[in-house]
C-alpha cells in the first residue's frame, strides 16, 4: 500500500488530520488499533473551544455541532460556599461549545466514509520505519495479514500509549512530567443538569466539576485518590459527597440514575520535539494535559491544523518552513496550555502536605482576586475559551 | 506614665501610626528597643505603591519624597536573555516611587520630633499587660529605669522578633508559614544603575534583581542558599554573576564600589487574627512577605492607616465598628499581597527537585504570556502598583 500521508491512531486528531488533508487533495491513510465503535464510544472530554468549534464548522463539520452543542458564555467558580460567575463573552468576546468528543469522532467518521477515507480499524502490531529517510513506511497486522503502508510522512496520532513517540530517539526527546497525587471519579448520570453552566468548586473536602453533556445527561468528577478503587463509591456516597462540594445556600443537586463510573489519574506530560525527520506527533501522543482546563481535545485540533497546513504547502510549494516550524510553533501553545491546566488544577483542588493552610489561604486569595479584578478574570476566560489557533 | 496609644516599635509602623493618630488628636508613646540612628541606617525596601506615597503626601509627609524619590512608571521582568517591560502606567494608570525606607523612617523622626511626639529610644524588656481589658499597658527599661506605660490601646509595630504577637494567646492565633529553600544577597553599590526601572529576571543559573536606591547608588540582588556565607561572595563574583543573571544581548551592567553585602532568608508569615482585645498587630509583627513583591513596607503602612482610622473613629463616636473589622479587612489586603509575592518568586526564582525542568517550562509559557496578553501583564502590574488601600 502507498499513501501520501500515513496516520497512526483514528481517535479525533487522527480523523481530522485525515479530514484537512482530503480537503486539500492529499491522500492518506488512517489506522486505529480499535473497532469503530469503541472509538465512538469512550468516554472523553466535552468541551470545545471557540477555535475548534469554528476550525469544525469551517472545515465542514459543523452540522450536527450547531445543532445540538450548547452554547457557553462564562463558567462558574466557586470557594466553599461561594460561586462566582466568570463571563467569557462579556471579557473575551468569545465562547465555548458543550459537545462531546464522541460526537466529534462520530461526525469525522461518517464524513470521512461518505468522502471514500481509508480508516482501517482494529489493525495491530503497528511499527513506523524509516522516518529519517523520504520514503518512511508503517507496517501493521489487518484482518491477519502483515501490511506494509509506504508513505511521504507519517503522522502520531495514537495516543499517549501509541508507537510513534517512542520512534523518536531517546538521545534528541527530552521529556517533562509530573504526576499529581490525586485522580478524578468521574460520573454520567441521568438527569438535567442542575446548572446552566460548569461549575469548578474549590472544596476543603476537595475539588468537584458539574459539567454536562445535553439537557439530559450530566457529568460530574470528584477529587479522589489516583488509584480510588470505585467500589468505594456506592452512589449514595457520591451524590452527598457532591451536594456538599458544590452545594451553595438556596441551590440543589438534582440526582438521576448514574450510568458510567471510572476514576483518572491526572498527570502533565510533554515530549519534545514533536517532530523527527518525517514522523509529526500530535494529540496526546505529545503531550497530556490534566482535565481541569478541558483542553485535551482542544490541543489535539490546534496541532493537527497546523500539521494539514504544512505538509499541505509543502506538497504545493515544496517549501519546508511550515514543517520546519511545525515542532516549536506547536510548543508554544502545548506550554501556555500546560500552565493553564495546572493553574486551573492548583486553584481548585485540595493539596496535602505541610504548608496545606498556607496554600489554601493562597488558593482563597486568588478566588477573591478573580472575583474583584477584571484582568485577573479575563485570565481565566482568555485562556479557557482558548486562545487563537494561529 | 499614661497615654491614648501605647505603640511598641518605632520603625515605619509604629512612627506612622504615632504621626497619623497626632492628626487626629489621638496621644500616643513609641517605644523603640534600638537607637535613633540604627533604625534611621538599618537598610531596608525601597519601593513605595501610589496609596502609599498618596497617604504619606496627605499626611504632610511627602516634601522630601516627592523631590528625592523617583516614579518608575513601569519594570523589567526577564527570562535568560529576553526583557519584556511592563508598562504600569499605560496599564493601570499609576505607579511606584523608589524612596528609602530608611529615608521615610527618618522623614517621620523629624516630623515627630518638630510635633513634640513622644519616642523613646533604646527601650528594653518591653512586656504588655491587662490586654483584654479596658487599661492594657506596657512595662518596659528606659535609661536603666523600669517604667509602666498605661494606655487604652496597644498597638504592636514591633516586627517579627517583637513580643507583642505572642501576648495573644496560643489558643486563639493562628499560624500560616512557608519558608524558601534561597536566600537572596543584597549589595548596594556606589555607581549610577544601569537600568532607569527595575529588572527581575529569572536565569537557569537563578534570580537577580536589579535595583536602585538613587542616581549614583543601585541595589542588587541574586539568589543564593538561604544560609550562604557571605565569604562565598567576593566582590568580583558578584559583579560576574549579575552580569550574567541580568545580561541581554547589548546590555551593559556597570560596577562600582560595593558598601554593603548581606543575605536574607526568604519567608512568608501570617498570624492572625491582628487583634486580641486591645492589642492591635501592624506591620511584620503580623506578617512576613518575601520580598520580591517589595511589599513589606506598603502592608504596614496599609494596616495602619486602617488601625488609625478605627482608633479615631472610637475616640470620636464611641463605635466599636472600625475596631472589630481591622483584622479581617486588613487580612484580605495581606492574603493578596501574599499570594502576589509568592507569585512573583515562582516566577522569578530557580526551584530546585523532581519537577524542576517541568516548572521551569511553566516559568517560561507565564512569561511569554506576560509578554502576550494585556490581561495578564495588567494582573502583575495592578498588584505590583498596589491595590486601593481601602
Amino acid at each position: 500500500m502507498r499513501t501520501q500521508v500515513a496516520i497512526v491512531g483514528g481517535g479525533p486528531a487522527g480523523l481530522l488530520l485525515s479530514h484537512l488533508l482530503h480537503l486539500q487533495g492529499v491522500d492518506s491513510v488512517v489506522l486505529e488499533r480499535r473497532s469503530r465503535d469503541y472509538v465512538e464510544q469512550r468516554v472523553r472530554a466535552g468541551v470545545l473551544e471557540q477555535g475548534t468549534v469554528d476550525l469544525l464548522r469551517d472545515c465542514g463539520l459543523g452540522e450536527r455541532m450547531q445543532r445540538e452543542g450548547e452554547v457557553h458564555e462564562g463558567v462558574f467558580v466557586q470557594f466553599d460556599q461561594e460561586r462566582v460567575h466568570i463571563p467569557f463573552a462579556e471579557l473575551t468576546g468569545r465562547s465555548i461549545t458543550v459537545y462531546g468528543q464522541k460526537q466529534v469522532v462520530r461526525d469525522l467518521n461518517e464524513r470521512r466514509s461518505a468522502d471514500g477515507g481509508q480508516v482501517l480499524f482494529e489493525v495491530d502490531d503497528v511499527a513506523v520505519h524509516d522516518i529519517t529517510t523520504d520514503r518512511p513506511s508503517v507496517t501493521f497486522t489487518h484482518e491477519g495479514r502483515a501490511r506494509t503502508l509506504e508513505a511521504d510522512f507519517v503522522a502520531g496520532c495514537d495516543g499517549f500509549h501509541g508507537v510513534c513517540r517512542d520512534a523518536i530517539p531517546a538521545e534528541v526527546r527530552r521529556v517533562y512530567e509530573r504526576v499529581y497525587p490525586f485522580g478524578w471519579l468521574g460520573i454520567l448520570a441521568e438527569v438535567a443538569p442542575s446548572t446552566d453552566e460548569l461549575i469548578y468548586a474549590n472544596n476543603s473536602r476537595g475539588f468537584a466539576l458539574h459539567s454536562m453533556r445535553s439537557s439530559t445527561i450530566s457529568r460530574f468528577y470528584l477529587q479522589c485518590a489516583p488509584d480510588e478503587p470505585i467500589e468505594n463509591w456506592p452512589d449514595r456516597r457520591i451524590w452527598d459527597e457532591l451536594a456538599t462540594r458544590l452545594g451553595t445556600p438556596g441551590w440543589e443537586l438534582r440526582e438521576g440514575p448514574i450510568f458510567d463510573k471510572s476514576v483518572t489519574p491526572m498527570r502533565s506530560f510533554v515530549a519534545e520535539p514533536l517532530r523527527h525527520g518525517r514522523l509529526f506527533l500530535a494529540g496526546d501522543s505529545a503531550h497530556i494535559v490534566p482535565p481541569t482546563g478541558a483542553k485535551g481535545l482542544n490541543l489535539a485540533v490546534a496541532d493537527v491544523d497546523r500539521l494539514a497546513e504544512a505538509i499541505t504547502d509543502h506538497y504545493r510549494t515544496g517549501s519546508e518552513t511550515g514543517l520546519d516550524e511545525y515542532s516549536a510553533a506547536c510548543l508554544r501553545r502545548v506550554w501556555r496550555v500546560q500552565h493553564f491546566s495546572w493553574w486551573m488544577t492548583s486553584l481548585t483542588h485540595r493539596f496535602e502536605g505541610p504548608d496545606q493552610e498556607f496554600d489554601r489561604r493562597l488558593q482563597q486569595s486568588q478566588f477573591d482576586y478573580l472575583r474583584s479584578s477584571q484582568a485577573a478574570a479575563t485570565t481565566l476566560a482568555e485562556n479557557y475559551v482558548g486562545l487563537p489557533l494561529r
